[in-house]
């Protein structure tokens, strides 16, 4: 069945920015046949027409960094100074497939709701969390973590790689889900863990994502233990290749810039979790400026809050033109730029989605504009990162399924997922009020 | 009429920020009479029960810094370097009675949906944007410009001056509005016109409000000229008192500091604003330190672009913990409490809103919990700060008047408010089109 969406403003998000004031979109299936100007459409064969009432159409928003299975984790702790080991670690004791399975479909349908369309996830039970993402119906790379303690799905150290061993073949072909191997840090695995992962990866032709020069302690234990940076050493361990997806990069030299740049490595930028945890604003023009591909990643619910890209935008122009101390760097446009096409080069997937384009996939989101704060748009890229809020977001299509409806979900109930969840979080709750009284 | 609200998780923000997990409170015409634990209320004679649906409920927000007549300009030229000389100052020629008014409608009411009930105003036609306050029941200090060129509403230059000798009286003793001078900034009024609105203020015992410390061109003039900070030379010509409220105040000494804190000046600060146009982040910890009163403002929503406080107070935790390199500083209650009680002091009205407390007005919101971006919450401060955004208010009482339920204003239309505007922008619009394209 073929599809015509009209009366919208439409923003491709093409290498030219090409930007359609009142545009139309025709897709079949699960692609784009279609789009441009509505007065240039003479007739067409479309079965169904859609009338977006003056939304901006653009691509599906790309979420490069996450961990759908921690919502239980959101508000707990989050000014509490080192939170990941005081609460995160010693309550991901607790977590169990069933959680993980239900916080992954909740976490999946906030950030469709929220207009993201695709994700990278590095969680635990990731099989289960592929489970969830086939049933939510999302497109996305799930990892599968790798560290040097028992956790809560494998009883050894590093012992996600041989849980990789299953999931990662299991998953392979899949049309929307591409699974993936997650180390959860250079200073949190053994050298030989990152190279059996990194080689794995290759073996499987699948990515690698991993936190990377996020922690001032990470950086204190590779300077102390190696005179490195951690770039540095995952380059001389020959870890660094175009299919890593390195996540956070803050502390950046301008060396380890050029590594990454060699190795065509992508980077993921938390903005939000980086600058609420107070460890700083990763240096994005430099990056860019090398030519290495950035996406916007919200981090997991308990870092970033959040699953929505719109904060994540908003909080980047600000950071970014008062770290630049220019106005006018970063103008909106470039920013939307970052939250689409450049997530989907992170993902490896510009070929398929990230823009509007005859042949890709059909990744797009209507964002409506009757809320108080969308009026008037003189600039709709400016209206989408500093006025704009997930809760403005209308429509959502994934590989030509509509998933989001009028601000609901099409296939599922939240309240039901939600539901589950909390039914599911018993145990885990009476352990964080007995870790929150100590 | 008696009124009661329950099944709601109750904020107080008093000084000891005493929390009601299972709440009520109950309000009489335009007071709060009692509030506390549901289990601690034995009967009551109330005519009316509203159950909250476990929302959170909390003081209104305070906006202590917006300009409402500049809704027309919002998404215009964001990303240009020196826009208020380029776009804003030449635009306002094209300001009318009438464009101001209309836009203050649809401000009040973008504000009331997210929950501000009472702001801090600085623009022209202030007697306008009285009537349009009024109209849409908010409680407001609604400060007239005085500037040293002619404008919109003046041919004269401080022609706000004589603007206010008729609108102050005529709007004192208003049960919500506070009429109110409000130079420019101290760069853009001689000493004579700032020293005269001082005066006037004393007389009429009303606020002065201000940009302060804002440009670094306005730094740079009083070095040059007088040597002198622009807070150094206030307080040389007397301007400084407690009826002042500063806004920005982004670049302080810590002389400044001391001598905002001597005259128990008030500050309003805009970190969304400041940072989007790269000016930086005032030193709010310092200012808090020695005493002096902050609150949060948007700015006018061409500058701050939303005029909702979720975004600023997910701001100011970022930029904040950032700036002090301590994820702990600024924990989430802080952050509310600047938001409410903090306003409330800025505006010289802690004794009747800011918190919710017997014998205080009741202007209180609910926001609600239902939407995924709120679950799970361990902490109603921290859904506040780092989860919500403005879409989950969901009912506002101001003054005890009920203007925002599920969601809607109760006694306006907002798409005819805004079809108003509309209709009163064309030539705003053209002139608007001439500029971008000159």
């Amino acid at each position: 069945m073929k599809t015509l969406i009209k009366n919208v403003l439409i923003l491709t998000m093409d290498e030219h920015l090409t930007v359609y004031p009142n545009g139309y979109l025709i897709f079949e299936n699960t692609d784009i046949l279609a789009v441009g100007n509505l007065s240039e459409l003479d007739k067409h064969d479309c079965q169904q027409v859609i009338d977006g009432n003056r939304a901006i159409l653009l691509p599906g928003l790309i979420n490069t960094h996450t961990h759908v299975g921690m919502i239980p984790f959101r508000s707990l702790g989050d000014d509490v100074p080192d939170r990941l080991r005081r609460f995160l670690f010693p309550l991901e004791k607790y977590m169990t497939p069933e959680l993980a399975y239900y916080s992954a479909k909740y976490a999946i349908a906030e950030m469709q709701l929220a207009g993201v369309t695709s994700f990278v996830d590095m969680y635990y039970f990731e099989d289960d969390i592929a489970r969830a993402t086939e049933k939510m119906f999302a497109r996305a790379i799930l990892g599968e973590t790798v560290i040097d303690f028992p956790t809560c799905d494998t009883t050894e150290a590093h012992g996600g790689l041989n849980y990789c061993r299953h999931f990662v073949p299991k998953w392979l072909g899949h049309e929307l889900i591409t699974p993936a191997i997650a180390p959860h840090a250079p200073n949190t695995n053994s050298k030989k863990a990152l190279i059996e992962a990194a080689k794995m990866a290759e073996q499987f032709n699948v990515p690698i994502t991993l936190h990377v020069a996020e922690m001032d302690y990470e950086m204190a234990h590779f300077a102390k233990e190696y005179n490195q940076t951690p770039v540095e050493y995952l380059a001389d361990i020959n870890f660094l290749s175009e299919r890593v997806i390195a996540a956070h990069c803050i502390h950046l030299t301008e060396k380890d810039i050029a590594i990454l740049q060699r190795y065509q490595t992508k980077v993921a930028h938390c903005i939000g979790a980086n600058t609420k945890s107070a460890k700083g604003v990763a240096p994005v023009k430099e990056m860019q400026a090398n030519g290495i591909d950035v996406g916007l990643g919200t981090d997991g619910p308990s870092s970033g809050n959040t699953l929505d890209l719109f904060s994540q935008m908003k909080l980047f122009a600000n950071f970014h033109k008062t770290t630049l101390c220019d106005r006018s760097a970063y103008p909106a446009s470039e920013i939307v730029k970052i939250a689409t096409i450049g997530g989907a080069k992170v993902m490896g997937m510009a070929n398929k989605i990230g823009s509007l384009q005859p042949g890709k996939k059909a990744d797009f989101i209507m964002v409506e504009t009757q809320s108080a704060n969308m009026f008037p748009i003189f600039d709709p890229y400016a209206a989408l990162v500093y006025s704009a809020n997930a809760a403005n977001v209308q429509h959502v299509f994934i590989n030509g399924v509509e998933v989001v409806r009028n601000k609901q979900l099409c296939h599922h109930s939240l309240s039901a997922i939600r539901q589950d969840l909390d039914d599911t979080m018993q145990e885990f709750r009476r352990q964080a009020a007995r870790l929150a009284a100590q």
